[in-house]
């Protein structure tokens, strides 16, 4: 079903957010009935929310398979013996970790992250070079014990992320799907809508690589701090500002603007260091065991709603672009009384459905300004009003939500604006 | 993409399970790739094992939708003070928590249940009995510090249920909800293939109502014991099974038969209860606050797959009901290095795909005989061979996976019996 009546959503938009709530994304999430608070950055997705989730998974998906992706869902509870391998069940290496007891004895683990589970699980399908390389990935709720959390859902204790991981022979391979998830990375950013604002950045590499490579979006709301250059598409974590990386990229400090971004998207080169640890090996053609070449892509997929939320937002509230709006159309009833006008705009809901078209219909009993305050608020990227003169006229009134600009259309120019054209 | 070839799929199949895995689903689903076993209790599901979870939620999704449901999601984390509220915080009263502790201090508890945040999320959203009925509900992750976890998949430390919500304003209003409930379950479990063998069944019903209400599929590998009477669909849990019952349910003991069983659903009616010691009171239209209505409504999304493959596996391994197979069409090369059989083997999976079929290509340099053990073992509805005779005579062998039975097609019979058909 395309289409929502407005009159059947549980939620309400309110007024005011939870007076803890610090950061605008929260605020507008919350008070558009997109999100509710369950504690500090701790987030559930009410239908709203849970819409736009859904689209940025699906572009996300269909970008992870275009790279030969192959999807799969890990588990929340980890065991220690997993991450001992890699020194990483110490808190004193990790201070993220959530840890409990289990009944029947021993530590357990909640996922903050998947790498060790996931290179553990693949010693029971790769022995050979001829099973790599292989790239799976997933949609998963990373839990952090994170002892601030004031960024809405830009940064939580519990969020969504998209994590990819490859597992090649070596170097020649990996930098191949490494290039092709780069290229990827940016085809999700742009069909978000974050593509013009979001920079390929050069990080911090650790042991194995001089640079990782972060996807950082340019936002006030950001808590990064990037040096970019537009024209040469070249941008630059503070934290690896120095001689040596301007002269290897070859740009001066001046050629550099600073700029508040936010982390969308990483992506990692482990080497052969990982698997070694793991004792993730394959054997080569001479039948010695080498051990797997890794790499890790993340994208956080509910940071990413924050971040369009926070960069596309205006005072009256949140702006959806229409790839990942949670409808494209609002179609607003302005019946009041009039029963002939309601059956009318009933009639005009149920010919957008018909067509595919995705429709979230005002049908409440409010005032005008009421369900035009509401309407600004959600930030559904096409208004759609109706009413007594709509009827009598035989225009329909439609307001682009990012730019405030009015058309009137027919009713036959208003289905063929906004339907699904799938043959 | 409605195909995949086999060459690509990185799980393969396994002679063994873990050795210390001792339930034939979880067995089978190992060994077939379908999932992995971070540990006792606790599954990842791989590309296949998804495939087969995502069609068992879509099939509920659309049911629950049908009765009005509205999706959302919740969080694992959850507070102390939510649960404080009606008790069950106390590993006394609920003793399957995980809890950990808070980095910014405090306790915190891990999601086994999400009865008491969902009616406290609704606060916000339920003043007046206007707002009312609301049905809401979610696919989510469920962790449990279960003592004993050895039923594979079907009773694990860590499980996917859809569970829905109703808030109602009185009985009258609940009872039609419960009765549509009623109805898409059992929509549900026909369309999973376990209808004829699941039945609704009076169990324990806690202080607010006589019964409870526990769909119950006969499975030699369930935990519970249930008495039926077929004729007339009557079905009662042994935990409910004396004399007071059976006059109420106009039945005698002679005429019940003792099955094992699986509970795979569960409906509960709370009365007022529930919400009156959360707090979730509407006005009604006298302006005095009444608590809301509750009802719950849970199905083990992971425990359903389960049951299915202990119900319909045979000594070859699994057997998928067509409506929640991960493909529909098994289509095995026996090419050898015949490179035409091998690309009209091809172009047969590409015919496929472009109409649209399911279709897992086995396209590997394998033995006849380890392809057809594999095809069994993975349990595909449709097997569909392709080798130098099927190229040479134009007939292709289609073989059942559930029956056996073995039938000759064309290339054009083939695609008119797979294709979906949706113009």
């Amino acid at each position: 079903m395309a289409g929502m009546k407005q009159s059947r959503l549980f939620t309400k938009t309110r007024k005011e957010a939870p007076a803890d709530e610090v950061s605008k994304n929260a605020q507008l999430l919350i008070r558009g009935g997109f999100a509710h608070k369950e504690m500090a950055g701790v987030y559930a997705y009410l239908p709203l929310g849970l819409r736009v989730l859904n689209k940025i998974e699906a572009i996300t998906r269909e970008e992870m398979n275009s790279v030969g992706g192959q999807e799969l869902i890990m588990t929340s509870l980890q065991s220690k013996d997993t991450w001992d391998k890699t020194g990483r069940w110490d808190d004193e290496a990790v201070d993220v970790w959530f840890k409990s007891e289990l009944a029947a004895g021993g530590e357990i683990g909640f996922a903050w992250s998947h790498e060790e589970p996931i290179a553990g699980m693949l010693k029971n399908y790769i022995s050979s070079y001829k099973d790599l390389p292989i790239y799976v990935y997933q949609f998963q709720t990373k839990l952090r014990n994170e002892l601030r959390a004031k960024s809405g859902i830009m940064r939580g204790r519990e969020f969504v992320m998209k994590d990819m991981y490859s597992f090649c022979i070596g170097e020649e391979d990996h930098n191949k799907i490494y290039q092709d998830t780069i290229d990827a990375y940016n085809r999700v950013f742009d069909r978000v809508g974050l593509g013009e604002d979001t920079y390929m950045t050069f990080a911090s590499g650790g042991a194995f690589t001089q640079f990782s490579h972060e996807f950082q979006t340019i936002t006030e709301a950001g808590e990064d701090v990037i040096y970019i250059n537009k024209e040469k598409n070249i941008a630059i974590n503070e934290e690896v500002m120095n001689d040596e990386t301007l002269a290897e990229l070859g740009v001066t400090k001046d050629e550099l603007q600073e700029v508040k971004t936010a982390e969308v998207g990483n992506i990692f080169n482990f080497g052969r260091q990982k698997a070694e640890d793991v004792g993730l090996t394959f054997k080569d053609e001479t039948g010695a065991d080498i051990p797997v070449w890794m790499g890790s892509y993340g994208i956080g997929i509910t940071r990413l709603m924050g971040v369009v939320v926070e960069k596309f937002a205006d005072e009256k509230g949140m702006v959806w672009p229409e790839s990942i709006a949670p409808f494209r159309v609002h179609l607003v009833s302005l019946a009041g009384n009039d029963e002939e006008v309601a059956d009318f705009a009933e009639g005009i809901y149920d010919n957008l459905c018909e067509r595919g078209v995705e429709v979230l219909y005002d049908d409440r009993d409010e005032r005008a300004g009421a369900k035009f305050a509401d309407s600004d608020l959600i930030g559904i990227p096409y208004r759609v009003v109706v009413s007594r003169k709509t009827k009598d006229e035989k225009q329909f009134e439609v307001v682009e939500r990012v730019s405030g600009e009015t058309s009137f259309v027919s009713e036959e120019e208003l289905y063929q604006r906004f339907a699904n054209v799938t043959d």
